[in-house]
């Protein structure tokens, strides 16, 4: 007999919600059992616009959906300044926890919410989608490969698109008392990420800042880039802006190979993602051209990656809700490496572009 | 009756020299009239080698080409620590002079090549053969493109190869008393070539070198990068490496627009050659996927871009030879602009990656 699906709670009902509300659909272990917001009109508009399903409950405050026995986890798609508060609360109430990036403000905050979820043996997961995109299993295959890639030399990622006007005066991201890291939380976070994916999540030794970020006028950050570096001579360099067009780029060069991919964050499509990749590209004999072109890496998936997600989510809650395994460890680490770097980009900015010195 | 062909000699017989050789038989209004080497025997190896016309003399000195009155031109593919020298002698023998990159191991050597060339009036071009690819200019188009790409944020470049042990201990590119500059000066160039195009040709103010550079024991850089930026926000980054597989990136992202190409140095093929564009790209509505992908432009080419340098070089000493004008200014100015960010960068990374600011 299968085991029941994983009873999915949002606790509230951001726009963000709307993709990942389907994704639960569309993933096979999951549905969503409750829905919250903080007016229970504001949770039955949402709940009739996106499908959810009639057997959903809908609840008028956040607390409520925590309280919810038949919620067994939930997705919390907060401003990150209320992360800490209601993260705590979910762990407490036993909800597993799946929780929009940027995890935290501040490393700090990060380990409290972390140790509220290990203490309460919930598991943490952040919303980093792209992550488990198959293309994304592919480039970590061709990244880690001695023969193929070698040894990293150079990583350059971006994640750029141009707000408008509303969104550069209304939207979370650029207001200091909901999502203060502003870019740098948000897009600056899958910069950060496939950097580290590049580096085999090996945390850099240094973190220099980019001179003229651009903050709006209440501090936040609307376009920031930095330089990373490895004391075995890796360099990675990133870009996030809300102030450019959309562009969403890794470049990895290594000794060996090449890997360029330019929609890592979102595939152009849902059901097909490519990279390309090179391995001991040379030129031909009067230095004139190629001799081979960069091979283009086509993957396919039934789901979409944040249904993938969702399913991988809902896969670690079963293991522990069914199987009595502890929480898994592998996401949260890799969202606390993340973290550590948005700090540290962050403390550059703030102290002139001094090199920040990565304590782990 | 038309103009007769603009009389090229070759100062010296380098690698390069077979590719440029090859380039002055493919364009129309050019001929290699004679061939220069250290001895008779390597010009006339070379010549053999090389389907130099039967009409071109031999020289044994590189002086007995700088006096040879059948030779308009010179292209002049010696080590960099040569150039004033040579460069020098030839404009004082009127010969108009292309030049291999880096034009000079450092600014104040540039101007001094540069005066000799003016006093004499005699041009000078370098040997950047990439920026006269019908594509370059397809690119200039784009970037340039209020509507199209809007104002650059950000622009990153590279050009990496992975070398062999024996380039790596027998090149003139690793020899501090041949190519002092190293990859900075070989690669670098081209990578600073092309953010300068991308921020049409205006110098930064600041530039700061990427730590960890790699020096051979002679102190000439293998591996080098740099952070440059200009005081409107424009932020510039490039790698450069003789120790990392091939890749010859620019990606260009401005406010409305984004430019990709992954072969700008030398196109994976003669004829033809590629870079995607987009502008004011965004994603559907569920942000599941893009709402168009970015556009690939294809240009065609009869001649191979070290051709129509070629052509353009020969047009020019044309102009002078036939039609009395001035020797053109603008390349020379391009060039300058080049070596005076290599000088920042080379003098970073002495200074312990001090932000060095840019004087024209």
């Amino acid at each position: 007999m299968s085991e029941a699906l994983i009873q999915i709670g949002l606790v509230g009902c951001a726009d963000i919600a709307r993709k990942v509300s389907r994704a639960i659909s569309l993933a096979t272990n999951a549905t969503v059992s409750a829905v919250g917001s903080r007016s229970l009109d504001k949770a039955s508009a949402f709940a009739a616009a996106n499908g959810i399903p009639p057997h959903a409950k809908l609840h008028g405050s956040y607390e409520a959906v925590l309280e919810d026995p038949g919620v067994d986890a939930v997705y919390m798609p907060l401003p990150t300044s209320l992360h800490l508060r209601w993260a705590l609360l979910a762990a407490e109430k036993k909800k597993h926890l799946l929780l929009e990036k940027p995890v935290a403000l501040n490393v700090k905050e990060f380990d409290e919410i972390v140790d509220a979820c290990e203490s309460n043996g919930v598991q943490l997961m952040d919303n980093t989608m792209w992550v488990h995109n198959p293309r994304t299993h592919a480039m970590a295959d061709f990244l880690t490969d001695s023969n193929r890639f070698g040894k990293l030399k150079s990583v350059r990622t971006c994640f750029t698109f141009a707000a408008d006007a509303y969104y550069l005066n209304n939207d979370i991201r650029v207001k200091p008392d909901l999502d203060a890291l502003g870019s740098l939380g948000d897009q600056g976070w899958y910069c950060i990420r496939a950097i580290l994916l590049a580096a085999n999540y090996d945390l850099p030794n240094t973190v220099i800042a980019s001179r003229h970020p651009v903050l709006n006028q209440q501090g936040v950050i609307l376009d920031c880039g930095a330089s990373l570096y490895w004391d075995d001579g890796g360099v990675a360099t990133f870009h996030c802006s809300f102030l450019a067009n959309l562009t969403m780029d890794i470049t990895a060069i290594g000794t060996k190979g090449t890997l360029h991919v330019h929609d890592f964050v979102i595939p152009h499509q849902e059901k097909e993602a490519s990279f390309s990749a090179s391995t001991e590209t040379s030129f031909n004999d009067l230095v004139t051209g190629w001799d081979i072109k960069p091979r283009i890496h086509t993957t396919n998936t039934d789901l979409p990656q944040e249904a993938l997600l969702i399913r991988e989510f809902a896969r670690l809650v079963g293991e522990i809700k069914y199987k009595n395994s502890k929480p898994d460890k592998k996401w949260p680490l890799i969202s606390r490496k993340t973290q550590i770097v948005v700090d540290a980009v962050k403390a550059s900015i703030e102290r002139g572009f001094e090199p920040i010195p990565i304590q782990d």
